[in-house]
C-alpha cells in the first residue's frame, strides 16, 4: 500500500520545475497586482489564495487565484469597476470578465488558468457579503492547520477523487472541492485514514469538528437536503460540501470501500474507455431500447455553471412530462459543449396502444361532470365502469402513442425549462434517434459523451 | 316516478298463475317431505324458507329451497347420510349431490331449482354448527320483520340490483344477497328510500339496526376488509354483506346517485349489447393493446363457487408475475363455463427492451457478491453506476422481452394458483392472442362474455 501510494505521489506531485514555474508567474501576476494598486491610490490589498498559494495543487492542474481585498466600506459599484479595472491591468487586457455574485476576470497567462477576484476584506468570517469574501479566510485557516508533511495527503484525495471522477464543486459535477479535500486530510490525519472512515459513510454523514453544533441533528436542521455536511470552521453556517451530490457522495463511498479492499492504481488513473462507432451502434441494438437526443444551439458566453443547472432541471421536466404520460424513462443525461447543448432520454416504453386508462372521482365526489364530459368527448373506448377498487373508470383515447409526440410538445409550451434553456429551444431544435446520434458524435467531446453513456461504469470497474 | 316504479312491478311481480304453480310444487315437496321423514321414524322437520316462502321472489326467479331441520344432538354423519336419504326420496332421486358446508341436494322439479338442505335445529342462532343453521331464522325474522305491504319494494330492489349486475352473493358475483335485500327494505322502509340512502353511501358502511355494536369502529373491528357491513339481526358476529365487493358497493351507490337524478327502467330492464365478430375485431384493433388468453378445461362437476375463487386467484397471480417483470396490464377478467375456464389478460406494455435496470444494495449494505455475480453472468450490458439517488445500479438483459414469456413461465411452475386452476392447467392449456379470441368465440357464451369485456359499460348507460 505505502509502495502504491508512494507510486501515485510521484505521478501527481508537481515536480521543482512545475512549482518554479507556477511561483514565477504568481510572483509577477502579485507584483504587478501591489503596483497597479497603489498607482490608482486605491486602498486594495492583493492576496494569493487556493490550492496555488497552499502548495496542495496537483501537477496536471494550472490554476492562480488572485484576489483583490477592499475595505468593507468600499460600495458594490466602487469594488467592482476599480476591482475590473485592475484585474484588467494585472492580466494585461488578457481577461475575460464573468460573473458569480461579483463580476471577476479570468485569463491565461504563462500557461496558467488566473482568476483575478475582488472582495472584501470582513472583519468576521459570517459576516460576508458574498461567498468569496470568505476565501481569505480559508486561507489562512488551511495555511495555520495543515501541517506541510500533510500537503501530500491532500494531493492523494485530491487526485483519488478526480479519478473516481466526483473532483469538483462546479455545477456541472457537484463534487468535492479542493478546500473540501484539505479539511478532510486536517480532520482525518492522512489519505488513508480518510479512506478508512468514508468507507463507513451512510448516505447521511455529518462532520463538525469544531464542534459548533450541539448535535448532527442540530447540523441536519440547518442543511437538511445536504447529504455530506462539513461544517465550515470559519464559518458554522456553512456547509463546505454543500454541493456534493448524493450520487458523488455514493461514488466516494464504494470507491473507498472498493479500496479498502483491493489497493490500485485505476483509482486514481482510471482507463479512459474508447470505443467505434461500429461498437455504439451495436450496443444501441443490443440495449434495444429507444434513444432521443434533443440538440439545440445556446449562447457561446453561457458558462457551465449558468447552463448545468438549467440543462438538468429541464431534463427533468421532461423526463416528468414523458413519465406523466405513461411512457417510461430508463436512463437520462446531459452535455453542454461551446455553444451547444445535448439532452438525451433513454426510454423503456416508447409505444403505448391507442386505449388509456382514466380514473374518475371516488364514491362520496360528484361524478356527473367527469361522466358526461367523456361520454361526449368522442375519444371514450370504453366506460364508464366501477373496477375492483370501487374506482370511476373510463377507457380513453391517448393523445399521443409516440413518447415523442409528448417531448415535441414539451419543447413547444417549454413550461418548467431553465430559462436561457428555454429561450435557446425557442430559437430551434433537432431531436436525433438511436443510432443517428453516432452519426451526430462526429464532434468529439460529444462522441467521447455518448460513449461513456452506453458503457456507463464505475471508473475503477474499467 | 311512481308511475315508472308501478310500469316495473307489473313486469317482475309473479302473476297469480305463477304463484299457483310454485305454491303448487313446494306443497307437493312438503307433504312428500313430511311423510319420507315420519316413514324413517327421523325426528326431522322440514321447512320451506327463503324468497318462495317469503313470497319475495320475482317472476324470473325458480328457486325453492327446503330444509330438513335435525336436533343438535344428531351426529354430523347421521346428519348428512339421513338428509340426503330424505333429500333423495323428496326429489324422487332426480337430485345432483352439491357440497357447500354440508352436502345438499339440488333438483329440478316441475320447472323449478329445488334445494333440499339438512341442517340443525338450532336453539340459539348464534350457536349454528354451520352457515345453513342460519336459514330458519332468517325465515322466521323476515316473515315477522316484513309488511306484506313491503314485499314489493322488496321486488323492486331486487330487480335493480340484477339489472346493474350486482345482485347474488354467490362468489362468481360478491353481490347483494336476497336476504340482505330484505333487510335493507325492514331497515330503509321503501324501495325509494334504500336508494337516497345508499346514493349517500362511501366506500365504508356501517348499518347496525339492532344496535349490537357500541360504534361503527367496534363493527369495522370484527369485519375489517369488507367495504359493507349489515349487522345480521338474528347474529351480530356476522356480517349480511359479508360477500359484497368493492366493485358492487360502488356500482350500487353510483346507480343510487344516478337514478336519484334520472330514473329510469334501464336500471331494471338493461340493453343487452350485441356485437358482430367484424365489430369485435374493430374495437380490439382501436383499443391497440394485446389481448391474450389463457384457456383450459376444467373438471364439469366443479361448481361455480370453487372455480371463480381460484380463477381469480390465478388472474391476480399471472398479473402480479406479469408487471414484476415490468410489463404492464391495462385490463384482466375470468369465466368459466361448463369444463372450460379462460383468463383474459389485456397488457397496454407488451414489449420492452432487451435493457433492464438492476438497483444493487444502498450504502452501508455490502456490494460485493452483488457486484462479482453480475460483473460475471455475461448477461450485464452497463454498470454497475451510481445513479442520481445514490444506488448502485446494473442494467442487464432482461429474461423476456415480450409479457408471453413470463406467462408461459407462470403457467409451467404455476406456484399462487388455485389448487383446481393448477391441475387443470397442468393436463394443457391454449394461449389464444388479439383477434384470435374472437374465433375461438363461437361459444354463445364466451362471444357474449368478450363483447361485454370490450364495451365494459355501467349497464344504465348502455
Amino acid at each position: 500500500m505505502e509502495d502504491l501510494l508512494r507510486r501515485v505521489l510521484e505521478g501527481i506531485r508537481p515536480r521543482k520545475e512545475d512549482r518554479e514555474r507556477l511561483r514565477g508567474v504568481a510572483e509577477e501576476l502579485m507584483v504587478r497586482a501591489e503596483k497597479v494598486a497603489s498607482g490608482l491610490d486605491a486602498p486594495v490589498r492583493p492576496m494569493l489564495v487556493g490550492s496555488a498559494a497552499r502548495d496542495t495543487w496537483l501537477r496536471e492542474e494550472r490554476d492562480i487565484d488572485i484576489f483583490l481585498l477592499f475595505p468593507e466600506d468600499t460600495s458594490r459599484k466602487e469594488l467592482e469597476e476599480v476591482g475590473l479595472a485592475i484585474a484588467r491591468k494585472v492580466t494585461e487586457g488578457k481577461g475575460r470578465e464573468q460573473f458569480a455574485e461579483h463580476p471577476y476576470l479570468t485569463a491565461e497567462v504563462g500557461g496558467f488558468d488566473v482568476d483575478v477576484v475582488p472582495c472584501y476584506d470582513v472583519e468576521d468570517p459570517r459576516r460576508i457579503r458574498s461567498a468569496v469574501d470568505r476565501s481569505p479566510y480559508h486561507q489562512e485557516y488551511v495555511v495555520r492547520e495543515l501541517s506541510p508533511a500533510s500537503i501530500d495527503q491532500v494531493l492523494l484525495l485530491k487526485k483519488f477523487l478526480k479519478g473516481i471522477g466526483a473532483y469538483g464543486s462546479e455545477l456541472k459535477v457537484h463534487g468535492f472541492s479542493g478546500y473540501l479535500c484539505e479539511l478532510l486530510i486536517i480532520r482525518f490525519g492522512s489519505f488513508r485514514e480518510v479512506i478508512r472512515e468514508a468507507s463507513r459513510w451512510t448516505s447521511e454523514v455529518v462532520i463538525d469538528p469544531s464542534g459548533e453544533y450541539d448535535s448532527e441533528k442540530d447540523a441536519r436542521r440547518l442543511f437538511p437536503d445536504e447529504p455530506l455536511i462539513f461544517v465550515d470552521p470559519v464559518d458554522p453556517g456553512r456547509n463546505v460540501a454543500a454541493a456534493v451530490s448524493k450520487r458523488n457522495l455514493a461514488t466516494f463511498v464504494r470507491a473507498c470501500q472498493d479500496f479498502e479492499r483491493q489497493p490500485s492504481e485505476k483509482f486514481f488513473f482510471p482507463r479512459t474507455p474508447s470505443i467505434s462507432p461500429q461498437e455504439m451502434r451495436g450496443i444501441i441494438e443490443a440495449r434495444g431500447s429507444k434513444l432521443l437526443g434533443v440538440t439545440f444551439d445556446v449562447p457561446k458566453d453561457l458558462v457551465p455553471d449558468t447552463i448545468y443547472p438549467q440543462l438538468r432541471k429541464t431534463e427533468r421536466t421532461l423526463v416528468e412530462r414523458i413519465e406523466g404520460a405513461g411512457f417510461k424513462v430508463l436512463r437520462s443525461d446531459v452535455l453542454s459543449k461551446a455553444g451547444r447543448s445535448l439532452i438525451l432520454l433513454e426510454l423503456s416504453v416508447y409505444e403505448l396502444p391507442k386505449v388509456r386508462r382514466h380514473v374518475g372521482p371516488p364514491l362520496g365526489v360528484d361524478s356527473e361532470r367527469f361522466i358526461e364530459k367523456h361520454l361526449s368527448s368522442g375519444r371514450s373506448l370504453a366506460g364508464p365502469f366501477i373496477d375492483r377498487s370501487g374506482r370511476l373508470v373510463f377507457e380513453v383515447e391517448r393523445e399521443h402513442t409516440r413518447a415523442i409526440g409528448v417531448l415535441q410538445d414539451a419543447l413547444e409550451d417549454r413550461g418548467g425549462f431553465g430559462r436561457h434553456v428555454a429561450e435557446s429551444v425557442e430559437e430551434g431544435y433537432e431531436i436525433v434517434e438511436d443510432e443517428g446520434l453516432v452519426d451526430l458524435a462526429e464532434d468529439e467531446e460529444l462522441f467521447q459523451f455518448l460513449g461513456d453513456y452506453l458503457t456507463r461504469c464505475l471508473p475503477w470497474h474499467l
